[in-house]
Formats: C-alpha cells, sequence, structure tokens
C-alpha cells in the first residue's frame, strides 16, 4: 500500500511542496485548505503534469479533514504570511489559534503520524503543535534550519564561486533576527571560508543570511518564499520516507540538550522513519553559545506571550 | 560553456517553468519580466532550492531585455491571463500587442534561438512570433497539445485505474474549444480505449479535456492552471536542449500538411536540437479531418482579427 | 522501517539488478550467491558508489540465506547461463533443480514475498517457483517480456529515427524461440509501423527481436545479456514497491486467460503492491492467437520434460 | 547537436561507465576496444535498457578510433588489471604502452577533448597521456581521490550510523598505498570524526580506506572494483559537461602547488566546462604535508620507472 502524506494549507509552500511530493511517487497525497475548491483546482493542476513527468501520484485536494485520515506525516503550513515590514514575532498571535485548531484534527484522523511544522514563527507554532498534539517530541518537528541553512549556502557559493554542493554549513537557533549562521565551521570543500572570504564580508554575509526571508518579501512586493522553503521540507520528508538517518538543521524540542530546557530552537537532529532520531551535540565556543542563548531566549519570550 | 534559456513573464507559468529548468541543471536561466523587482526575488527564491536538491543553475530574474542575450531558447509566457467566463479568444487582441513587442526583444538579443510561444491564445500568438521574428518555422513553437493530451491522458487513467504512462493519446487542432482529442486512437497499454469505456463515459471525456483550462480556472477562484503547463513546457525544451527527437503534439506552422496551409495547428511534431524537425502526417478518418479543418477554421479567424 | 529486497545470484544480471536498486534508495537489497565472499566484495562496490550518487542503501552481500529473512521481494536469477549455440530449451533440466532449492530456502525466510523469476528458460522456472513455493500466482512472476518488448522498441526505433520514449510495442508469448512480437500493434507516436516501414523490413526486426538474446551473446563471445535485463526487472520492482500498477507484458500463471490452463505464458499484466493485480486480455487476430497457443504449447513441452 | 563522449576500454570500469552515461542523456558515447565485437555487443545490452528507463543515448561500440572522432571528452580506462597480491605499481609498465599507443590514437581523432585517466597505476599513466598528447595541463586529469573519498566516506557512515551524504572527507595524495586520508579534516555533519570515534578505530579506518581496491580485489577472487570506480569517473564527467564547478580530488600535475612540480598528484581540484579550473590549495599541518611529500615521491619514482 502507498503511504500517506498530508500537507495542511495550500498556499504557496504548501502547494509548491505538493508539487514536489507528487514528483516523488512515493506516497499519496492530500492537500488541505479551507478555501473551496481552490485546493481540489491546484490538486488536478498538479496530478495532470503525471503524464508528462511520469508519476502516478494520488493528489487529493480537499476541504474535509476526513479525508487527511492515516497519514504517515503531516506538514502544517497554515497560517498567515509574513508581510514587508512585519516581524516574524507579530504573527505569533494570529498563527496560534490556526495552529491548534489544525493540530487538534490532525490528530483526531492522525494518531500516529509525525508533525513537520512550517507556520511561522516557526519555533513558537512547533512548540503549540507539540502540546496540542500530545505527541511525544520525537514526532514533531519544525522546518527552519535547512532553508537558513540553504540560503547562507548560495550566498557563499555565489561569494567564492564554487558549486552549491561543496558549500557546508549551519544555521542554528531560532527562526528570526536571533539565527545562528555558524560562520566558523561553513567550509568550501573543506577550506574554512576564513581561507576564503574576509571577516567584513563573512560579516555581511552572515547579516544577509539572517534577512533572507525579508530580502524576498521585499523583492516580491506581495507574498513570501516558497520555492526553497518547499524543498527544505522535502529534505526533511524524504529522510523520513526513507529512513536515510540525515543530520539537519531542525527546530527540536530540547530537554537540556545545549543547556536548554523545554523549548524548541533550531539545532542539528538526525531524522529518519521514527522522527527525530537524535539530537546533534556541536561544540560551541563561548560567543555561539552566548548567541544560541539569546536566540533560545527570544523563543522562550514568544512562547510566554502565547501563555503556554 | 552552459547554454542558456530565458523563459519571459514571470507569472506562474513562467516562474513554475523556471523552476523545473533550475532543477535540470543543464543550463542558465535568465526570468524577464517587466514589473520591477519581482523576477529578481523570485530567481532569488528558485536558486536557494539548489543546495538542498544539488543544482548550480544560475538563475538570473531581470527587468532587461539585455540579460537574455545569446538564449539558445526562449519561451514566451506574457500575456494577460484567462479569467473565468473569459473564452481564450477575448485574449486575443489584448496579447497581439504584448506578444509583439516581446518578440522584436527576444530577436534583437538572441537572433539565433529558438522561441516557444505559450501566451494564449496559442495558436494565434505563435503566428505573431513568427511573424514578428522573421524566424523560418522550424525555430517558432508553439505549446498547448502536450498539455492537452496530458489533461486528456490523466483522466483516461483515473476512469480505468491504469498508470499515467500506459496511456497513448492525442490532441490535435488549435488549443481551445475546437481541440481535437483523437479518442479513436487513444490505448490503455495498447488496448483501445472503446474496449474499456463506454462511448457516452468517452464523450464526456473528451468533453472534460476541452473543458480542461476553464475547469482548473472555476476551481482556483483566481487565475488559471500552471503547474502542468510548465511541465509541458519542460518536455520541449527537454527535447531540443538533449536532442531527443520526440514526437508530441505542438503548434506548428504548417504549411500544406493536413491540407492546411500558412497557420498554426496542432499536430504532431518531432522536436529536436534544429526545433520543429519534422511534421508527422498520421491518417485521419472522415469525422476527425473535418474536426481539424474546423478548428483550424477557428484558430484562422483570430488571425484575421488580429489583421496580420 | 525500510523495506527490504532480495536478490539471489550475484552474477551480472543480479549484480546489476542490485546497483540499479541501491541507487532507487527505497528498500535495501541483499545479494545472495553460493559463491563465497564474491557476493560481499559486489555489495562493498556497489555500496561505495553510495557517497558519489547519493544513496543510503544498505546493500548486504551474503552467503546464507537467514540474511534474506523478511524480505518483500525475492528476485531469482541464479543459474546456468545461456552459452553460444545453446538454445533457450537446453538449460531447463540444469537449472529446474537450482530454482527448486533456491525457491525452497527463499520460502523458508520469506513467506509473504513476491518472487520475480529471471532464470532462463524463463517460463518453465517460473512455473517451478510457483509449484515449490505453494504461494498464490499474484505472488510469482516472470520477468521476460518486458526486455523482449525493449529490444523490440529499441529496433523500431532506430529504424525510423524516433526516441524510444515514442515507441509502444508488445511482445508476448514464452520467451524463446516462439516469442509473439505484435508487430500490427507496434506504433511509433501513435502510428502504426505499417505506415512507416515496410511489410519485409518489419518481419527483420520481428525476427531480430526473437534472436536478441543470442545476438548479444554471440557478439560478447563469453556470457549474456545483462544491462537490458536488470532494466526490466527494476521495473517490476518499481511497480510492486510504488503500488504503479503499470501494465506490462509479463509471464504469469494463466487460467483461462487467452484459452490458456495452467501455464507460465507472457501476456500484459498490470502489477502492483499485491504482484499481479490483473492480466489484460486484448484482442488477437487468428494468427497472433495461433503464434500464441504455438508458443504456451512450447513451454507446456517443457513443463513436461521437467515433470512437474 | 548532442555532445560526444568517448570511453576506451570495455572492460566492467568501461562499461558500467558508459552504461551510467547512456543514463544521463547529456552525448552520444562510443565505446572503444581492441577486442571484436565484444564492445558492440555491450553497447547493444546497454541502449536495449533505453525504452525501459527512457533515455535516447546513441551507444556505438567500436573497434575503430575513427568511430570516436570528434569527443568532447574522452575516458581512458584500458589496461591490464590489478591482480590478486600484484601492486598498483607493479602494473606500470604493462600499462604505459596500452596508455601511450591510446593516447596517440584519441589525440588524433579528438584534439580538443578533455582526457579523464583511469588506467592505474594512476598518476603515473596520467603523466603518459600529458606527455604523449601535449595538451595543456588542464585537459589532462586522473580519476582517483573521487573513489579513494568515496571509500573513506562510506566507512566513517557505517562507523556512526549516519547518512553518506552527511560524512565530508578528502583523501589526497598518489593513488596507492601512500595515498593520504585527510582524518583531520573528516566531519559528519559539521561534527569533526575525533570527536565521534576513538583515534584508534580511526586508524583501523584510514587504513581500510587505503587498502579499499585490494579489500575488493580479494573477495571477488577475480577482477577488481568497477561500481564506484565508474560512478566516481561519472562525477567529473558530469561537473565538465555541465560546467558546474565542483571540487573534488583529482589526480592533476602539479606546477608548484603545495611544493611540487611537474608531477601527478592527488588534490582539491575545481572541475568545470574547461577541465580543470582550480587547483585548491588546502592547509595542511606539518603531518599530512610530509605524507603529501612522500605520496608525491612515490608517483616520481613510477614515472623514473617509466622513462619519461
Amino acid at each position: 500500500m502507498r503511504r500517506k502524506i498530508t500537507v495542511v494549507g495550500a498556499g504557496f509552500v504548501g502547494s509548491t511542496l505538493v508539487q514536489r511530493l507528487a514528483e516523488r511517487d512515493y506516497a499519496d497525497v492530500v492537500m488541505f485548505d479551507i478555501v473551496p475548491n481552490m485546493p481540489q483546482g491546484k490538486a488536478l493542476d498538479i496530478m495532470q503534469a503525471g503524464p508528462v513527468l511520469g508519476f502516478d501520484t494520488q493528489v487529493t485536494g480537499t476541504n474535509d479533514y476526513a479525508d487527511t485520515v492515516g497519514s504517515d506525516i503531516v506538514v502544517i503550513t497554515s497560517g498567515f504570511p509574513r508581510k514587508p515590514g512585519m516581524t516574524r514575532d507579530d504573527l505569533v498571535k494570529k498563527n496560534q489559534e490556526i495552529v491548534s485548531q489544525v493540530t487538534e484534527q490532525v490528530v483526531k484522523y492522525s494518531p500516529d503520524c509525525i508533525i513537520i511544522c512550517v507556520t511561522n514563527p516557526l519555533d513558537a507554532m512547533a512548540q503549540i503543535a507539540l502540546k496540542v498534539s500530545g505527541f511525544p517530541r520525537e514526532r514533531v518537528l519544525g522546518m527552519a534550519g535547512v532553508l537558513d541553512t540553504a540560503r547562507f549556502r548560495t550566498f557563499i557559493a555565489q561569494e567564492v564561486g564554487a558549486s552549491v554542493r561543496d558549500v557546508q554549513a549551519y544555521v542554528l537557533g531560532g527562526h528570526g533576527d536571533t539565527m545562528v549562521p555558524l560562520a566558523r565551521m561553513c567550509t568550501v570543500a573543506g577550506v574554512p571560508i576564513s581561507q576564503l572570504i574576509s571577516p567584513e564580508r563573512i560579516e555581511e554575509i552572515v547579516q544577509r543570511t539572517r534577512d533572507g526571508g525579508a530580502e524576498i518579501v521585499k523583492l516580491l512586493g506581495t507574498g513570501s518564499a516558497y520555492y526553497a522553503p518547499s524543498a527544505s521540507v522535502l529534505q526533511m520528508v524524504d529522510s523520513i520516507m526513507l529512513d536515510k538517518k540525515m543530520i539537519m538543521p531542525c527546530a527540536v524540542y530540547l530537554q537540556g540538550e545545549y543547556g536548554i530546557h523545554d523549548l524548541f530552537v533550531g539545532v542539528p537532529a538526525q531524522i529518519g522513519s521514527k522522527g527525530l532520531e537524535k539530537v546533534i551535540e556541536i561544540e560551541l565556543n563561548p560567543s555561539e553559545r552566548e548567541q544560541l542563548t539569546k536566540s533560545a531566549d527570544a523563543v522562550k519570550e514568544l512562547v510566554h506571550v502565547m501563555g503556554i
């Protein structure tokens, strides 16, 4: 029997993710949205690419949570988008209610699923999903670090004229202004970037990474990024579906790791068929550790705002 | 040196096509649009998926045709979209001017390119592109038949519970209400659908195929299809870039084939590195031939409306 | 949990199949052979391509059937190869004993698996596997028709200068001198080959298809084909693993279809997660039906020779 | 026009490489061997997988160098294989003559090609190819480091239970007993392996990497590795064909870099459409530098043996 993945929210991140999942051909996909007919229309359009691209994925657009029953993975993308000038933190109250309601329905129909939260502000929303679902932390993940890292790697590759495949990097911390790009550990084909790029230029790239989402929001004029975000979720889904046990920066519920307790923060995590399989603790220097703590504090503040 | 493909128009068909081309990794891609900053934003978002998906395509968003210089292939997607209730034919005057201006600029910077026209009403717009460019017919193609055929195949596969890969079909004629799905030649794993589906049901599916674009427009509420259309253009680009010499229904400028003269109509065409390499003439029965003639007449009428 | 596929026999068909399966990354793979150390060496070599190609498949080479425990699919490739001058029929006695012993061990460790038999003479060996396993016919398939059809399509594509993707064809019957290439139903982009190729030339291509295996045996000097055979098995495994429900010519145990009883013969079959999901009966003309009967008689004779 | 790649030598490394290149579908492929008919047979077998896998690559098996005319890339795999108990160095005299003759023919028919040498002892054979061809060093590369690194990464991934994609590593130096796996720079998801694996165990893995080829030779009983070697060449070809500018360890002709003059030694190299585009000099510690010098000395000795 083919496996089943549900994507909640048929906005651009959601529907582009469904497009990517359909092309994988390893699971049937349900796309839920509250807007009538729209997810059905996008699902039909996505499926009609099947004969050309060679996939047979059954894509179901729906306004009824009952169609999501028995999903192996549920990705939550619902929520108000970030508008120009809006900080990620402004979104918290607007989206808290949405993610709570979505999570209730998801759990009702797929009690054994793994949840991947994408709604912003990411870390706070993942915290809501964990609380409402009552799931163990292994089955509630947040997507942010893969995207932030992809942006960092893109900028570095362009700077030095290398293939993106050759740039290794990590961005830890919360998904917001306090994120922590680990420039010290960033390498191009194994060569530390400190040997390739001036400190001033590195600092500019680090800052551009922090502002990565806002840069695109500003350029687009209306709406926010969705191509790289959907690809980033795909990587997490792949590692679960194929049990690849890849290590990537994800928002996970820390319980003492990195000295952080009961909070979602982005750290390197090994992802496999069981969801979170291992938190990887890498050695940070005092400055990095301080930044991570500061980032965690920012998440804690949001959680406080939400009153949970 | 990497080859170069330009997509004019960064709406959803255009930008989803750029996404698909970027993932191919076989050419650098330029996305032009007149809206300031927007193509730059989409290009950045698309490229930031590169580190995750493993591609190194340089994607350039631009508002300046000079950046398209020396392209091997140019895909024209610019134009007003079809709105609910609007026929494809209503679009003709609105889009004639756009395609003319675009073609002039394209030819100025890429005099040796192959043009693929996607703007609707497709056949009429391809005719404009041919006239304005002064290119030989080998280098001006229109995308419609691959999409119409993909829709037809999807519906048939769903009807009989088969893989889309096993459904062979053809939709000829103009891209509009007069298109000609060749139900007689449609097979599922070699079995004619007349042995699998009742005549009444086949007729319903044929009609649904004709209304395929409108069905999605209606479901979406706002906007029109872009996932399957962009995949369909990709197939044409692939066959050119990799010189695959695949045969697929395309709008090509007929010069006597099928008894049609000096008109773009959808027929099976062999596509390779030179563009149109051969028009394939398949034997039609009198009814099919009549439908094709009627479809050609509808295109001729549009061409007349445009006054060219 | 990752799924599991076992390939019995680490000759060139077996190990090239393991290479292809490893690159799929959707299941762990066990390669069994009686030759000590050799499957372990090939498995190691195949896995060492993983970092370059990006797959994480665990490939286990073994001389112990216990390592095959709990496989979802088992492909049997063991047996003496066909030597120059040897007919497929000469192999029957030599390979009957091998396939019997292999099947016993396979069933012992993987009682719920789907068996795909590749050993020649194919149809007779599948019959042995069915009998020894005691499995229902849904779970014992033979690979021959996909390969024979691929050869036929290759020759036709070369003849007319088309893409192999555009050639549809079927080869039915037993895998041997009596196979039945259905030239009448072969099309290039929907155009019957009778409109493209002379009858004499078609007959030559049909005969070349029948001799397809022997042609390669003769050219190689030593050994027989393995690249196309392993790709053909891959297509069957894909349709099972991903439940694609593709229709392809396979050797299946007929129980009245095509007027044939209790015999493995190549016919179009729909393949999905349950194995054989449906035998597709296509309308044959009297000549084709006669050829199919003759081909079935040849299989029956082999079965008689084996005394089962 | 499709581009053209020639593979000289249709042994297992050569023909498996041709299989991989054919599946890429981006160039036509010629496979040359002096054995009559054999390359033709393998080419036919490889092409017959096309209809199943969807590629249209024209694969030509030949015994005539004239068929290689105008190749963009030529891969030389010809030579006697390493037998059990034989050191790589023993091969030098046997293979010097072969590579000289092959190179002469290659240059005659493809004076503008990029040569990738795979024949062992690799570094010495690349030196021969450079000298005989008279090509600039940009167009003569040797494949060894990608393979050695792939083996190192595989062993590390297995040791710590990680995805091979998460293991970064480098193996420099000559391809032989003196190769230099840079354990100090090896990381798993950015974590240095010194934090994950004991020094003793790392040393064992380093030694196993050095003996990687011999381990497989011993297990196979007859013949040597070809799956991972052919994948490694593919990565180099990809980076050239698609101008990916990837950095990977290759045997290149050093002219002062790393303090080494006029000698092929494995170092990180950026590979693009022009061949070698840049030698990457990474900072080595004294011990690593000493090992690299020792490895270069071993290559120098072989070059001396060859008398060039």
